[in-house]
């Protein structure tokens, strides 16, 4: 690829990789203080259980137990919610019932209680001596079992919530969501062909390499200080904030290198409980989560049910499509329905479209954001259904997707209109690519296709660039890097200013010393963050000019300046360097120049992708192995190649586990494989390499074209695998994950059917 | 004292008081970090003399060195100052030569080598394996010595620089100032009496109570971060990236909290050592000084000769003065020549006006400034002497000195021009206040006045205000807090954003996410810096504006606020309030508000007081006790009245322990001192309760008329005292310190002269 900027789309150093490769780097569990405590959790082991009593006065005569707390430490939710006064991105009541059960237990991990003293040790002792007296309650396992009429209710005080209604009667259901354009009736009297098909998808983790950890302080005066790693360090800092009634200006939250989010850090239960025990004891306390707390008590994806209906033309045009999607969010309401609904068929242009949704609760940890959250349940399902009826329609399932694709003009699920966005082009690359061209080699092989796509998040940002007395620059945020973003911000402050690389520095700095900025998600980091670091760096050269001008003797407006250079277009021979006009700033005493960006309410800038996976099942196992990969992928502008190379593959990594190895198995609500071990991740044996190649279809809006990478690229796999194995073995999966126990009984079952239809 | 402001002019809570009493704050020895080296130096024994060679191989076979730095380790100066392409507070040249010895010392204590081991006591041990072979030079113990035409260079490089003109011969002089103005000669000849005296003050210390310490780590590739309590984090990173050729973006100052500065923590000595340890090791390094290092090797204030000559009329008015000022810098040239000068007799109005100023280096440490740099002495010169000639005038001293005193419209010794100016209010509260009004009771008494200003620094100053969704708001910066700058800054921000002082919040953060801003010195921080931030709040108040008139339906010309409401002014009922428009920054997304303020090149604020000080001096020993001491200062705008007091009643502490009991002992060069038991500074049996007066003639620019006050109440106490010892014995003291033994043989002397006289 070549580019036509100076830094943009190329591979420049990762500037956070050395560090993190000699382990330098600082990650959540790395700050040690002075005096400092470690506490612990007590978690539940039922999963739907009344709390009698808790009694930890034995825990308190441990020596070396400074603290315990319980739910009786937590303001009142009125207090907290008249104090903070704000809104969150999870809803007080529903984050306070989650961080310490208050009265009843919601799910196998719930905290109970949680202790600080003076050794890890010491504090798992005292966990052993509280004493809590459960009263068992029935386990609802799942957003089916939830829906029936007869279920109890786990939350007699949820109303379910319907977009522009008012509250219904209490139910386990959250939000319903009913969504229609065009006549989707009519679309399907039009149809030729009408597929309808039921799905049901696992409960998986984003399995990040690094357990939550938080150390926090709260100083002399209240002021409280926590290192953690985040993925939002605002976010954090504001639900802290308002659980625990602390005013926004007194707490800072100093973020840590994280290793690895995905989503699944956006909720602070360990953080509030660190802060907790630290405003309790009064001296500094660090928490650290073990592999099996993160797998009990974060927050895994939601496991979904869906049922797709399509109908479509003889010539292969949709005429009309029907979604229902049941989104199982866990404890407490607000799963992925939205995100799932907006982006679900959005790589398709249908005319007819009709979407029912449901977010309902049930007896399992508060499901969080996964890449795409909600969209790979549901890409599975649907690029399953297209598959099939590609297959009925006597098209190849490319020239399908080519006929039926999103385009400018056309409309998502949720009717927000699409400006230029590359799927076509994705489509085509794949029609060209060898891969597709290439035949199949050998028995039981077959080769699958999906594609999908993800809207993007924009939300707020905001960004400092300051120019400094030796003519470098530092861009200034609290936008935690998750993915790399340090050094693409770095490129795009360079390509900016046109100052070279190594002038350039990227910081990510605490909540107290930056501007506020919303988390990294959603693939905004790039896009959205980049473009007020973009606006920030034509503020700090606007005033750079400035400068330049009365050295220079001419109206500002006469000045034009390229690679560090200033001069009047009047008068090429007035000219004056960057670095001078930086110098004069400190030597000079002119004063500093600090950019200043925003952006808030940018359009979205949608990323679309197409996989084409080649698979062997293992007729005897029915174990799929990956033989090969392709992801194409639209990134508007790659800003650093290597890096969405890095995303795409890490992307498809996560969706091959998600398609034919994770799941979270629970037996009467409780989990039975928090490890590494029993819950399988695949590992470098399940994982060929995967080739990458890359559309830039610039997005309209935003600098550079730049479009998000991060999270289309986990929407296909599951759906692309499944119709690989269909095609090496005539089975159609349609449960996700696709183990090689699951295949092997569908190749059985499909076996049995042939035998029985020859028998008839 | 009554204020028209809310927040200004009224004593609030100091933000740091309660952190500081607990024992919570941390301070530059505070930091520990994983892996930590302790660095130590060895310090040179001999106040002059070539370096043969260094040998320190066996330091290095100690077990637990890690290893041993010299000047062979640093950058040559020449590459350095490629490099850097700035400008520093002090010469890059000298400051290397003061960091580690070149070739040869320059005084006792200079850092020979330094050492990083595993713990302090191996870094101690191995100090003792490091072989130096010295060859003794001769020691040019002070100013007046070194400027003797035979008397050997100590730095055969240093030409003389005159103001206006090219370098001169190489001398050890390093500095020459000349100024004139009106016709001095003329002006001696129209009086009707003249008086001439010489005088001679010591090197004294600050006397801060922590030594210097920091810490520093380099990160794999190359960053480095380092904490310590300075003044200036920016000028501490300027002055490490100078020398060590590190990219200033490359190089992170985190100020701790200073357990004070007075001037003292400008140089950055042993910052720079502790990176270079750190850099060499690759570990995270920690050095602290012991007092002993603190008074041998940091940068102590100015000794001084000067020759003073005033003439005036028989009314009191002064025709013309001439003074000779000659200020001992220490090792390297750049003691406080040029201060002393422009605020030298400020204090008055003076036709005709010669300065003859030298800066001379001799082998004593070199020094640094020292609250009102170069100013105390001078002032006791100057004060002297006119106390001298209004009593040969018969004239009230007082009487004498509103007469002449400085008022707008009058010029400044370096010829500036006075604004509004509150001197002769000043004068006028000593006229009326009870202390100058009551008898003094008691023998051997006598009461003293003196009166002196301070120019003022005003530098460049940089300042971030952000606007929470809370509607808090948070100051930002890099200005350390030496004196409770946080408190008062506070209070700015409150009374320009009309917000409660409880929501807002001030934060000094590190050079890589704040922009840049000065030293904290000079009396600027309030005034200076308080301006910047004075205009970061009208920048935020105009963007929340902006972000009101939309939500009002009303042009933002026509929005007006006040106490955290906006309002049309042509539809009162169209309001919104302040957390509401901060609020959708948040939650609609509008994205943050960040005011930003620079306040570069402003305009002085100078600070004018007198003091009345009563003194009993026993005349069986000289002891001059302080019995009463009344300072009236002009602070323009007390912004918080207890801090003002505090920094009056500090000033004159320190002036007292000047005046009477401190200063360094050097013989042949070698302090004998070096401990706070034989450097006597004043206790609290030693200083009286001070009264404090505040006069409010508010500056003309800058906001609320405040100015600065931390340094003109230094400057009259030598003075005062000097006055007052001489109408309670009769004896005029021309040097100091007035130690017991000094005045003791001043009256002996003086009753010797009555003998002899009495003989004749």
């Amino acid at each position: 690829m070549t580019s036509k900027y100076k830094y943009l789309g190329k591979t420049t150093e990762a500037v956070d990789a050395l560090e993190k490769v000699i382990g330098k780097a600082a990650f959540g569990a790395d700050i040690h203080l002075p005096g400092m405590l470690y506490g612990k959790v007590l978690r539940s082991p039922h999963p739907h259980a009344k709390i009698k009593s808790i009694d930890y006065s034995k825990a308190l005569t441990l020596e070396g137990v400074k603290a315990v707390i319980t739910s009786k430490d937590l303001p009142s939710l009125e207090d907290a919610r008249a104090s903070f006064g704000g809104e969150l991105t999870m809803d007080l009541g529903q984050i306070r019932k989650l961080l310490l059960a208050d009265g009843k237990t919601l799910f196998d991990g719930h905290a109970i209680a949680a202790v600080a003293a003076t050794s890890l040790e010491i504090a798992e002792q005292a966990l052993e001596l509280i004493n809590v007296d459960y009263e068992i309650l029935p386990v609802i396992e799942n957003a089916l079992q939830a829906m029936r009429p007869d279920t109890p209710l786990i939350h007699p005080d949820l109303y379910t919530r319907t977009l522009g209604e008012k509250p219904k009667a209490p139910s386990n259901i959250g939000t319903m969501l009913e969504h229609q354009r065009g006549d989707p009736e009519k679309g399907f009297a039009e149809a030729d062909v009408v597929v309808e098909e039921s799905f049901e998808t696992a409960m998986v983790h984003q399995g990040y390499i690094e357990p939550q950890a938080c150390a926090a302080w709260a100083d002399g005066d209240g002021k409280v200080t926590v290192w953690t790693s985040t993925q939002g360090i605002f976010n954090t800092r504001d639900q802290i904030a308002a659980l625990l009634k602390i005013t926004r200006g007194r707490l800072n939250v100093v973020p840590m290198e994280i290793g690895g989010g995905f989503g699944g850090k956006n909720d602070n239960l360990l953080q509030t409980l660190t802060v907790m025990l630290a405003q309790k004891t009064g001296r500094p306390v660090k928490m650290i989560m073990s592999r099996d707390e993160v797998f009990r008590a974060t927050g895994p994806s939601s496991p979904a049910y869906f049922t797709v209906k399509v109908g479509a033309k003889k010539d292969g045009e949709i005429t009309a499509a029907y979604i229902k999607m049941i989104y199982d969010s866990g404890a407490v309401p607000g799963g992925p329905l939205h995100l799932g609904w907006v982006a679900s068929c959005g790589a398709y242009s249908i005319p007819n479209l009709k979407i029912d949704g449901y977010d309902v609760v049930s007896n399992k940890p508060r499901v969080q954001p996964y890449r795409a959250p909600g969209v790979t349940p549901v890409v599975f399902a649907i690029e399953t259904t297209m598959d099939i009826l590609a297959e009925k329609l006597g098209m190849d399932t490319l020239k399908f997707r080519l006929r039926n694709c999103a385009k400018e003009g056309d409309y998502m699920p949720d009717d927000q209109k699409y400006a230029r966005i590359g799927l076509k082009e994705v489509l085509e690359r794949v029609a060209s690519h060898p891969h597709w061209n290439t035949p199949l080699e050998g028995p039981n092989r077959g080769r699958g296709l999906a594609m999908g796509m993800w809207t993007g998040a924009t939300l707020s940002s905001s960004a400092l660039v300051m120019v400094n007395g030796d003519g470098s620059a530092t861009g200034v945020s609290g936008q935690v890097d998750l993915t790399g973003t340090r050094t693409t911000t770095r490129q795009i402050i360079a390509e900016a200013l046109q100052l070279p690389l190594e002038k350039v520095q990227v910081r990510v700095a605490d909540t107290e010393s930056t501007p506020y900025t919303m988390t990294s998600v959603g693939s905004r980091t790039t896009y959205a963050f980049g473009t007020a670091v973009y606006r920030a760096c034509q503020d700090a050269l606007a005033q750079m000019k400035a400068r330049a001008a009365p050295q220079l003797l001419v109206d500002v407006g006469d000045i034009e300046y390229a690679e560090g250079k200033f001069w009047s277009k009047k008068d090429l021979e007035k000219a004056v360097s960057w670095n001078e006009v930086a110098r004069n700033t400190q030597t000079r005493g002119e004063g500093m120049v600090t950019g200043r960006g925003s952006a808030t309410r940018l359009p979205i800038a949608p990323e679309f992708n197409a996989h084409i996976v080649d698979v062997e099942v293992d007729p005897e196992t029915g174990k799929a192995s990956i033989k090969r990969w392709t992801a194409v992928q639209d990134a508007g502008l790659a800003v650093n190649p290597m890096q969405v190379e890095g995303q795409m593959q890490g992307g498809v990594t996560q969706g091959i586990g998600w398609g034919i190895s994770e799941y979270y198995y629970y037996d009467k609500g409780k989990l039975r494989n928090p490890t590494f071990l029993d819950y399988r991740m695949p590992t470098s044996l399940d994982v060929p390499m995967i080739d990458t190649s890359i559309v830039e279809v610039p997005a309209p809006d935003g600098p550079y074209g730049i479009r998000g990478v991060g999270e289309a690229c986990i929407v296909c796999p599951p759906a692309a695998i499944a119709s690989a194995i269909y095609r090496a073995t005539g089975v159609r999966m349609n449960k996700l994950p696709m183990t090689p126990e699951a295949v092997f009984w569908a190749i059985k079952a499909k076996e049995k059917q042939l035998v029985a239809a020859d028998g008839h």
